[in-house]
This record gives C-alpha cells, structure tokens and sequence, in this order.
C-alpha cells in the first residue's frame, strides 16, 4: 500500500511562486512541504527579470543582497528608432527605466531563473526544507463534507504524488523550452504517495495539474505574436548593449535586456506566420538559434553585432495572455504564477506576479494554521491578486500591440511612433515596477481615515522613508522594521513626546495598550511571546539631539529599539521627511497598520486607539480570546 | 630531527593584525603560514572599536558588510557633567561621533574581538589558510650573509616553533586579562618545528616574543591612570546607554561604549593608589568587578544602573603608551599591532592601528615576492606606520590626561572644562577616524603635482565619490573600484571626450599606453594577464545620457565595467561631484595613481602620460622587462 501522511501546506512546484511560498511558509515554521517535477533546479534561460517592488520584497525576507550582488543592474532604458537618412538606426532617448519616484531601489535586476530559485532553496535549507524531486500529482481531491471542510484540524485535501525514478525533461529538438515530462518515463516509475493536507498550493505552472484537475478555466487566448529569444555574449560597438533597450527598425523590433556577466538577452519579433500543427500549435520548428541572431544583427545596423559563440539558451514563443477564472477552489486549494496568468515576457511581469501571488498568500495561511485570523481571511487572496492578474494583461495587450507595431517612418506613417512607445512605458511605471499596486478594500483594507496620512495609501506597499532610532541615533529604513516576519506591525506616530499635551495623549495610548483588553494583548495566544502576532514602533517628530527613548510610555515602547523618530541622519544622507511625505500632522501625529508582508491596510488617530477602535479594525478577521 | 620546512611569510600571531595579514596575503595568493598561541579564537572581550577607516578598509577586502550587519553602531556621542544642584549629572550635549566630513560611513562598529577575527579566520579559509594552533615560536635568527639577505629566493630567516600538546591559557584569579603561557605545560610539550621564512611578521601583541628576541627596544613608559572595565547588561533609565557617552562626575569618570545586542562596556576611571608588587607592577589584585560596578553606578547619579547579572568579561589594566624603535629588523622581519604600540583603549584606537599596520605591509611583501617591486619598497613601513604610532600616542597622552582628569565644578575650578574635552575629540575627528591619516613623501608618495587634483591629498586614502559606470548608467562607491586585491589602480580623469580636441588628448594617451614602453605593459610580467598589476579606469565629464563606452579609445578601456563619468545617479541621490570634490578640471583632467592599499600616491597631467611621466614614477621602485 502506498504510504500516506498528513502536512498542513503541500506546494506543487518549486518555480518561482513555489520557492517563493515554501521559503515564507519555513521561515514562520509552518509545516509544509514541497514537491516539483523536475530533477534539478533550472540552470539557464527562463524569466529572469525583478522589479523595484519585488527587491523590496527579497529585501523584507533578507534576500535583496544577494539579488543585487549577483544580478545585472538595469537603470536606463535606450529607444533606437530608423534614421532619417534610411542607414539603419540611432538612439533617440535615454531615460531612466524605473520611474516610480518612491520606488527604494531604481533599477530592475536581471539574474537567470536558476540563480533566483537558489536564493530561495539555499533560504528554505536553513529553515529545514527541501524540494522533494522528482514528484509529480497524480491526482487531487478536496473533500465535499461541510463539517471537515470548516474544522481548522483536519486535512480535507488528498493529493496522491508519484515518485519518478529517474526522469528527465523531455527536451524538443528545436530548443523549444517545455516542463512535459516524457509519459513514457512518467508511467514506468511505480512508487506512489499520499498526502492528506490542510491546504494545497498549484504553484505548477502554465499547464498545471493542479489548475487542469480542479477544472479552474483560463480566460484570454493566443495572440499571434511570435518572438525569439537568445542569451548570448555578442561582441558589439553598439554603445547600450549594457542598457534596457527597444529597437524599432524597419527590419523588425528588438529587445535588449542585458544580464549577469556580459551576457545579453535579445528579443526578436518573428515577422513569419508560422504553419499551425494538428494540436492547433504554431510550429515553431522553422525558428531556429541563427535566424533570431540575424534579424537581431540587421535591427541593429549600422552598429556591428557578432556571436563568436553559441547561445547558452534561446526559444522561441506564441505570446498567451490568460488569466484563471479562480485562484482558489473552496480556500482549501489555491494557484498562484504562471497556473493563474500567462502574459509576454517582454515586460519583466512574468517572475514578479508569480512571486508577489506567493507572497500575499503566505502569511494568511500562516495566520489561520495557527489559529490567529478566521479563514475568511483567505478569500482576500483571490480577491487582491486576481485583479492585478486582469491590470497585468490588459497592460501586456497594450505594450505587445506596440512593440510589434513597426516604427513611423517616412515610408511607414501609420507605424507606432517612438512618443506613443515611450510614453506608454513611462504613464505606466508605477504599474511596471510593481510599486503602484494597490489592493481593494476588503476584509483587511479599509480606507476610511486615509485623510490622516495621505502619502501612505491604504491598500499599496508601505513607503519607504529613513527614520532614526532615539537611543542610538542609528538610522533605519523604515521597510527594513516591515520585515515579512508574518507579524502585524503598528507604527504609532506619536508627534512630539516633549510637548506637555501630546505626552498626556502618548501615556494615554500607552495605558490602554496594557490593558487586557487591548488589541495587542487580546488577539496574542495566551502564552506566546509579548510581540509574537504585533510588533509596535513608534516614530515621533522630536530632534534627534533632545529625543530620550525613555519619554516613550512602556506600553507603546516594549525595547529601546522600538522607538523612533523623524529627523536627518547624522550623516546628513537621508531622514527627516517621513511626516511630511506620509501627509501625517506631525503634533497630532497619527496610527498606521501594516500587514505582514508589508501593505498598509488601516489608519486613525492616536484618540481613535483610547476608544478602541484598534480592536474593532483587528476583531473583523483576527481571532482573539474573548472574541 | 625535528621537521623543516620553506615558507614565503611566516606570521606569527593571529590577533587583529595578524588575522588582517593572513588574509591579504592569502587572497592574494602568497605562500603564507599563521601561527599562534591561543588554543582556540578570543571568545568574549577585549578591544572591540572599529574606526571610519578600518570599516573603507574592510570593505577594500569585502569584509565590512558582516561587520556592519552584526555590530553595534555608536553615531552620536554624548557628554554628561555634574548638575549645578548638585544632584548627579546631566547631559551637556550629544554630538555626532565621526566628524571626519569625507567619511564614507559615519559611524564607528562596536563587536567583540572574536567576532572580529572570524570575520578574518572565515575569509582565510576561502582563500586555503587555516591558524595553526597552539604554537609558540622558540628561536628566530636572522642570516647575517649579506648575499643571502640580497636574494630574493633566498629564506634567511630561521625560526624554531613548538607545537604545544594541551597548552591553556593562564587564567588569573582576579580576571585580569593574560595571554602568558604557564612556562610549566610549555616545556612539558615536545614537538618543535624548523621554519626557513623570507619574510616573517611578529603580530604577537604588547609582549612580543618576537620584538625582544630582536632587541627592538620601547620607548615611552606606563602612566599611573589605572582603569577598569566590565561588559555588562544592565538595567537603567540612562537615556544615552545606547550612545558613546563620556561623563565626567564628582565621583569619578565613565565612558559608555554601547554594544552588540543589549550588552554595554563600562570604562571606570580606578582612583585609588594601587600597590606595586615585586615585578614593579601595579598590583591590580584591588580591583573587582563588582567595585568597578558600583564606580559607574556612582557616577551616573541620579539614574539608575543596575546589573542583574554577572559581567560577560571584565578587566583592569594600566595604561603604557609606547613604541617600538624599528618596526623591521633587515626589513626580513616585520612587527605590526601591539608588538609595535601600545596605549589606553579609551579613543578606540588599539585595533585599528594593528590592522592598518598589516594593511600597510601585505601589499608591499605581495609585490616584492612576486618580483614585481624591489625591496626598498619594504622600508616605506616603517616609515609610515612608525611615524603614525608616534602621533598616536601624543594623542592618546592628551585625551587620557583630560579624560582623568575631574570635570570643572563650583568646588573644583582648575578640572577639566567640558568645553576643553568635547573641543579636543572634535578636533582630532580626522585623526581619530583614521581617515585624515597622511603618509609622507618617500619612494613610492610624491606630492609634485598636487595642485592638478588638490582634493585628493597625495599620502592620503582616495576619498569617497559616487560615479557612474557609462555603459549601463550604474552608479559605484568609486573606493569599491579602488579594492585591496594588490593591483595599482590608475585613475584616468579624462574630461570630456566629446569635446574633439579633448577626444584628441584622451586618443594620444590610449595610444601611448599600447605602446610597449609604457608602464602597464613593462612593469606588468610578461605571459600575466594584462591587468595583472594595474587596473586602469577611466572618469569622464560627460552627461550620462549622452555618454558612450565607445567613446573611450581601446588603449584606455580593457573592458566596458572600466568606463565611468561623473554625473548624478538616476534615482538623483549621489553622483556628479567628483571632479568638484577632487579639485580636477572637467575639461584638462588629470591622471590619479591610487596604491593597493587604497592610498593617493602619485598625480600628474594626461600630457605627463605622453611625455613617460607614469613610467619615470612607476620606475622608481617597479622592476620592469626593461629596467
């Protein structure tokens, strides 16, 4: 008999949305496991693009620094467009490619998929997991009785896992990247798994199982854009072959995204209708390697381009733009990545979605596995990442219908003209960079004192800001405090503690927040750890030269290191705006809740916190003991 | 017989400067051995205070990131002085603790001193060099044939080392810190070892085995200031326990050094007359924690200060302020650190000077193995670390004198007035950050052509700037260029080079430098690779938006990392102001040689280039083809 166990979060696939969620679920200790079909981690090619908000969010797990030390740095974007006198093209503009002003780091890093995931798995390690390979669903099945479906204790998922003994990809002549393994392979490896789980996780990609199973439909279609993509290390005299590059000639549209080293990925568009298979597939068995470098050589002329070498990867693709219907079947399992939304790659979305899904997700398992929130919590999911899902593609219609569009020349008046391509990319870079996204209102999100700190926009990524620490004058980025630690964190800005009035309303807060009944003490399991579900901060508008951590009443001041305030670091580098960008009244100052991976969902004011309504924002999900 | 064998460097003592050594010397790929006495690393204590300097000095070697992540970080410094009521202290003022303006970090980092080494042992082990412990040198002679001494295959210098069985340190009963072996399980151990060196370093700490064998004499003598010191974690309403604080009390002096984590160091001033035993020692038996507890306690009147646990570590020592005579004997052994200096720990200068020492010296015995400098080159060490220990202990003598001496009260008129004290430390910022450190004219530091580049002292470290890197528009720390990896860097400053006649200039320069004659090809050994011993760089004028790589002539660009301009950075915060800041024309330039150690060393014009000024330079002390 196959053997069975039991695990509370089982994760189908270690792509990016898979390690993205094991490594946030083993970090909070979840109990968790995860499998993927493949024998070996990724190696070359695939997606390799992370925006500004997805360093912010490596970075609130630990895991910037490696990203960026490793990883090519992007931080200008060249447009080429045909010369007035037909001898090919010339650069029309150099502009910054991320222009989201709030944005912490301003450059897009580019880092082959491999290097990604091992960021990850080498974190999942230290935190006690590994990716079980090569494993593949066999089957998925989600109990149907009510009662088991609402107990917090029980396991309503069966996933029956097959063990292969010694797959290998299956690899197409072409080049062609495809995940399918051979089933030939597949059937003759005979060691079968049970797995009863509390929840399960499709992180399986473009085709999932998990998605197929369920009978989860995709919305969208094929279009008929057809690209070519190489990695290579060309020798060139075009000056921004280190740069993000658009080329727009009147021999095709290239695309130039530099990587590690001094490799680069050249993307080309395939002019051909292609011929269409028996499965309804474009053929793209007449694309090859040499074709995609010479229509990216004659794009670029009058400039040299050569390839001493072979590529180290290239493919060639239909663009798909789909998204799921659901990303969730009954909050018992869930899909996130590539299985929820397919899009171009030419806009660096396709990795960040993927992990962003996983990072939404993470935490509000964690909280209901513990018993912390109700599960309605999960039903937020869907509802945030299914709407970015619908902005990413309508975005990706738009910049494909574009980028494919030829140029406006003489010859070509009613091409895509060089204003309208760059003036999309740049309306769009609060889109792009993944900064601007903002979360509906919901169970958690709730913007009704928004007018108290304008600048923090209820629903979007907490903005960073650098804040000094009062007892050791220590500066502090504010989103390194935000950590996705799967902790609530509840930044009082307290105005200025040496005002006489203010400090009566601070020691107010103060006593009420060391009262039984308060939010911090109430939803806290009774013998965890004072900070174990809230981490407060207070940040007050005092010099740093006069400031004392000790004028910070105990109950809003756990540790030293939790008190803060707005003022130039020492260094007289950064600091001291953080009231004025956030729009918060620096005397009244104002309350400001945080979510575990680092939105801001709740705002009032200091007096809001005395009549309670912490507790009330807090009891709508969270479990507390006298609730 | 007891076993022999050849090594290039033999260093003897793995404290900090012996740690720094081993791990230039072994990343640079030298033949080294490290050997010490201690059975295991320094677990708690001792010198713990990192300067400005040391912190651009660890990051030369890619080191100073663990520091920073996992020390203690003093930004701001605090005075406290008596009440005039009466009743205990209060604070003065709380000012920045680095005021050297061009420090690239502004701050000191406290750790303790293991952590420290590890830093160091860790990166030693990368590079294949593990300490060998614990062994005690037995003999050291030098060979007195004058040819052996001129060869440089030769290995004239012979050391006997005993490997001790089970050697433990000898713990005194009253804490005081010892590094002294027990003579009695030192000759209980048998194994000896011959050591044929060409060169050996005694970093073997204030009782050097090595500096008396060779009969390098002090000079200076110890003072009667006797003080004592505890880490601790204490429990207190002190509101600058946090900061670097020094309070001058009517019951005494305390300085404050805050700590990793929670952990604090207290320096208590021991008034008393302390016994003098029959060494002619201060008999520091007087002396218990618990004493130095109940000083500090005292001084820090009306907070409170309590210690609910016993002392992490704490000694008691009495301050000596000297210096060796030589800092080379034949210039075939070397001293460094404390065998070298010694002085009170107050201005935190114990361990940064060790380590300076050694940072000195590793590159100078990497070029003269290699046969890529003569062996005058060696005597710059002591020259320039000699003359710095020097200042160091003028410095020390007036900070120690002011420190203990009583603060100015109503009863006390003639004590040390706050404003004196404070007046002192700000003054001296640049020396005590070790930033404004300045090394003299010699072979190697010539200051001819100052005026070219007035903002980059010649015999001082090459000041901080951001540049951008032209062909991707990244912006670089140019000291992140400027790395300890033993390569002279030379720093093409080339204006403009969009500017024809400039584009002129930079075009001869680049021709020059293909030339067989010039330097990067004669002084670089042939068969090495071209950029073996020089790194050459280049920073233009130019916008960013409308620099190109290309611009820049092959002669002077080996690859398009080494093309830089100055300009502000895309997201506008550094950058553009290293001309300015240098003091260099944006239209003329000028040509900046930077040493291996990161020190400004030599200047002169791009016209200079032609007429074979960097090969007259570079000819005074590099052995080239053709010299």
């Amino acid at each position: 008999m196959a053997p069975s166990s039991n695990v509370d979060v089982l994760i189908i696939g270690a792509g990016p949305a898979g390690v993205m969620a094991g490594n946030a679920l083993a970090s909070a200790g979840v109990n968790v496991r995860i499998v993927d079909k493949r024998p070996a981690k990724v190696m070359a090619g695939q997606a390799d693009g992370i925006q500004p908000r997805t360093i912010e969010v490596f970075q609130s797990y630990g895991l910037a620094r490696r990203l960026i030390e490793r990883g090519n740095q992007m931080h200008s974007l060249a447009f080429y467009n045909p010369r007035k006198d037909g001898k090919g093209v010339e650069r029309t503009s150099r502009v910054p490619d991320v222009t989201a002003p709030s944005a912490r780091y301003r450059f897009e890093v580019t880092l082959h998929q491999g290097e990604i995931e091992a960021i990850f798995l080498d974190s999942m390690r230290e935190h006690g997991l590994e990716v079980e390979r090569p494993i593949v669903p066999e089957s998925i099945e989600i109990s149907e009785d009510v009662e088991e479906l609402a107990s917090k204790d029980s396991y309503p998922v069966k996933v029956v896992l097959r063990h292969l003994a010694d797959a290998t990809l299956e690899t197409a002549p072409n080049g062609v990247h495809t995940n399918d393994i051979d089933p030939a392979i597949e059937s003759s490896s005979s060691s079968l798994e049970t797995v009863h789980a509390k929840y399960v996780l499709g992180a399986d990609g473009a085709h999932s199982f998990v998605r197929g199973s369920l009978g989860i439909e995709l919305e969208g279609e094929h279009t008929d854009h057809v690209w070519g993509v190489v990695d290579c290390v060309p020798v060139t005299d075009f000056p921004d072959i280190r740069n993000r590059t658009a080329i727009h000639s009147d021999f095709g549209s290239c695309m130039i995204i530099p990587r590690e080293g001094d490799k680069v990925r050249l993307y080309v568009q395939i002019a051909e209708e292609l011929q269409v298979d028996e499965h309804g597939r474009k053929d793209r068995s007449a694309v090859t390697p040499e074709k995609v470098m010479e229509m990216a050589k004659r794009s670029m002329q009058p400039f040299n381009l050569e390839f001493p070498d072979k590529p180290e990867w290239w493919t060639c693709y239909v663009i798909g733009q789909r998204v799921a219907k659901n990303f969730s079947v009954k909050e018992r399992v869930f899909i996130a990545g590539d299985a929820c939304h397919t899009h171009s790659p030419k806009a660096g979305q396709g990795m960040n979605a993927s992990m962003n899904d996983s990072h939404n997700l993470a935490w509000k398992l964690a909280h209901v596995l513990r018993g912390w929130a109700s599960p309605e919590l999960l039903k937020t999911y869907e509802l945030e990442r299914r709407k970015y899902a619908r902005d990413l593609i309508d975005f990706d219609k738009k910049l494909a219908d574009l980028f494919s569009g030829k140029a406006v020349t003489t010859e070509n008046a009613t091409g895509v003209s060089h204003k309208e391509f760059q003036g999309l990319l740049q309306s769009m870079g609060g889109f792009t960079s993944g900064i601007g996204i903002q979360y509906a209102p919901s169970l958690i999100t709730d913007p009704t004192a928004q007018s108290l700190a304008p600048g923090l926009v209820i629903g979007q990524r907490f903005l960073p800001q650098v804040i000094i620490r009062v007892a050791d004058t220590r500066p502090y980025e504010i989103q390194d405090l935000l950590v996705s630690d799967t902790k609530w964190k509840v930044v009082f800005f307290v105005g200025d503690p040496k005002e006489e009035k203010q400090q009566a309303v601070i020691n107010a807060v103060g006593e009420h927040l060391l009262c039984s009944k308060s939010f911090a003490r109430r939803f806290t399991p009774k013998g965890a750890a004072q900070d174990a579900v809230f981490t407060l901060l207070t940040v007050s508008s005092t010099s740093k030269d006069d400031a004392d951590y000790t004028d910070i009443h105990p109950g809003l001041r756990t540790h030293w290191s939790k008190a803060f305030t707005d003022d130039l670091a020492i260094d007289g580098r950064a600091g001291g705006t953080a009231y004025t960008t956030y729009g918060i009244n620096p005397s009244s100052g104002a309350v400001v809740c945080c979510r575990p991976d680092g939105y801001v969902s709740f705002v009032c004011s200091l007096q809001d916190v005395t009549s309670g309504r912490l507790e009330e924002y807090f009891g709508c999900f969270m479990v507390g003991a006298s609730a």
